[in-house]
């Protein structure tokens, strides 16, 4: 089975700085999804933030089986409405990757429900990521490290929950640390947060990025079906109890009444 | 140190439903409050839907160490600003604890970031709370379980992210179970899900309700002093970098330029 | 790539007691065995406590992708060594699977580092077990419960550390419930707890309670080579180190010498 | 409520090396317990290994709210019965803390159930522990981060369960990280690790180490009463079952036998 991979770019510096336009031709998300579609398990696509519903529409949500989310200059501009539709394709189910600056976009702060803050420094400096998570699948075909040359520093505290698991921890040259790896699970569905991308660094460029990537597409896929509702609060009545048992004391709701909310 | 508390209540069954009224004449906060009150490591008052932002002014949350909050009928009429600003307030330290219906109440679900939902009968059916963490300082004076004779049931799956600690989880008559107890931490705040507490019921007549509840204020409250700005990302310049480095590589960013949200 | 899945079993019963020789004909791991092995994706074989080194030979183990215990009369008749030798394969990356009365098993507890201690009642009581993760992959094809007829009880508080996910709860009948399906990780290797299987009840005769085991060897099965040494703890030289530095202050260790432990 | 705290000491390096001994004129145990008799909510004593028994006998063990455990050249010589006894404590509800090279003790391997292994390096570098969990008591009073001149390097993977949470990660000047503050719970027992500590260097003369460990002390007294045996599975006879149920199917157990372990 094939996974069906949408990534999502914000597609605003690539067009705007010319550093950005010359690390990446093909923009972010293009570079980013040529590289994961050399993956036979793997079927990337692009949609970006100019796209009408910034191209989550229901429809693509529904073909999409793990979505990739980089933005950074633009996040205020992505809809709210649009931000809750990705939420509800996540707890139905999808699959979400959040890159680098993707921590301050609207989704991701919105399934954290925590600041997602950190510190941060654009001085091309050197970063390393150790995997904390022994065979982890998503360090498949990693060793125990790996190093960027040019990096943006971001540094702990970062406002996030506690993890599921902690995959990776960077190192920076400058001297401080990050949880550059990291899972979680909202509704059904597989969140993973990876810290490496400043665009004006060749990071997706980068092997060992891209494998990150591609083995997180693997593990944030759930192949179950996605929930119809996956908001859904369903009464069981009386008569629908698992076990008999009889109506008493006060009632509140009426005979078929909704939950409220 | 006392801690200071505050009680939110929706206050709207105490005055439209007879049997809420008479269950809670001193409506279901106020007996929340007074039954903290005889703590005398807890100083608690209330607020309400109705007060001016909810009673949830920048001062009130100021002076709240710890807010326990109860909704029902009402989640949609509180104003998304004052959510923020409570979300703000936990995120910075404050500790919150919400009861029951809360679930769905607009905090949680910003907290949770996840769907919070579940299924539920009202017919006054018996409901065990069983202690799932042995010697939980939220159990504490606990027995392994109590009961309580007439609750709504609320079923599984209950939509929220894996806890840091599930303390409580509840049997049900009609054959349901419900994971009752539930820990988090976001930003800097401790989050405590109570489940028990349906309006028609005396649940916050309880003694073993009461004192969970009160445990819970003194988990939840960290002394630390509140964050001054718990969403600050701030830029740490080269020259202020922990290990002296030299800038490099192309930049994104002007010296001195906020980061971009 | 067909998982190699070994049962073990601790096969006293069955050839002691009549029942379970009549509920069981095939033995209860012969059992278990033959029904994964409908499943084309799992190849699975059967070592029992009176096989040579209880059949968890190295040689066994290297070719064990998955091992699934079942154990309840005999836990002290495992010898020590063989109990370090499965929870090294487990830390280098083999998945293992704990049934029912397991939890008071050898290399449980080892592997948990807690007394894994509860209650329980043999009276053939109803079960109920509730998914707490919607669309995990370990409930696949099974809806928000299913139900066993006759089981024994096993009641909370359950001695276990808090799992990475909690994946099921039970309800019995009797009054008491149970975090019934547990997910971990150890070294490499994961990890989980699945709770019903008394030997006296055709459990494991049950479509719902063998889907739930298949797909608990998929889930478990870590498709990375198995780590050559688990325990390893190298030194890094100085002149190895990932960035340059000099070695200064007092020494305890001599260069080239082995770590203490 | 003052907590009682005993600092086990290996006490073999002050003797035997002179580095050592001139760092730690007070031994390390007698350097930590010093500067935990500064608080006067905390009151220190000392045991070593080479008292009776290690010093952990069953009195001294239930004189004790919070143990702090420092080893590293005799891991070997403690008696396996013994590593037992402090379990067994830790399971009732002791706190326990472990410093640096006590990752390779006994108690702490039989607590976590993984190989708890690590890389490392001698070189006297340069240490920063940042703070991962905002405002988290053990953290109470440090800043962001601290910086300690000369340590031992540990690095990631470190082979241990993921924590309850993260609070500390660990920058060094030789490229590794590692995460040297991670909370668990065993039992009713809370469990801190912190790494730092090499007996060459004056680690516990450092007044934020000094304020982490007296931190952690209070985070992991639990003030509940010690669990008589926090090893009992105890039968619930069906005429205590918390619902009226009636005994059916076959049994394997007679009444009022003991459980099989």
């Amino acid at each position: 089975m094939v996974i069906r991979t949408t990534v999502w770019g914000e597609n605003v510096h690539e067009h705007k700085n010319k550093t950005v336009a010359e690390v990446y031709p093909l923009t972010m998300h293009g570079t980013i999804a040529e590289a994961l579609n050399r993956d036979p398990g793997i079927a990337a696509t692009t949609v970006t933030l100019q796209d009408p519903d910034h191209g989550m529409t229901a429809e693509k949500l529904a073909e999409t089986d793990v979505l990739i989310w980089w933005g950074h200059a633009a996040h205020v501009q992505v809809q709210d409405a649009v931000v809750e539709r990705v939420c509800d394709a996540v707890w139905g189910g999808m699959g979400i990757i959040f890159l680098h600056s993707a921590h301050f976009s609207k989704p991701f702060k919105r399934l954290m429900g925590a600041p997602c803050n950190l510190t941060w420094r654009e001085a091309g400096e050197r970063e390393r990521l150790w995997v904390t998570s022994r065979n982890h699948p998503i360090a498949a075909g990693i060793g125990d490290s790996f190093t960027l040359e040019h990096e943006e520093m971001y540094g702990e505290p970062f406002g996030v929950p506690e993890p599921l698991e902690t995959v990776f921890v960077s190192w920076f040259q400058g001297g401080e640390v990050f949880r550059s790896g990291l899972t979680y699970k909202r509704g059904a569905g597989n969140v993973f947060y990876f810290r490496p991308g400043h665009e004006t660094y060749p990071t997706y460029h980068d092997a060992n990025v891209q494998r990150v990537i591609a083995n997180a597409v693997k593990w944030a896929h759930n192949p179950a079906a996605r929930l119809a509702d996956p908001n859904a609060a369903p009464n069981v009545p009386v008569d629908k109890a698992p076990e008999k048992i009889t109506e008493r004391g006060p009632k509140l709701h009426s005979h078929g009444e909704e939950g409220l909310r």
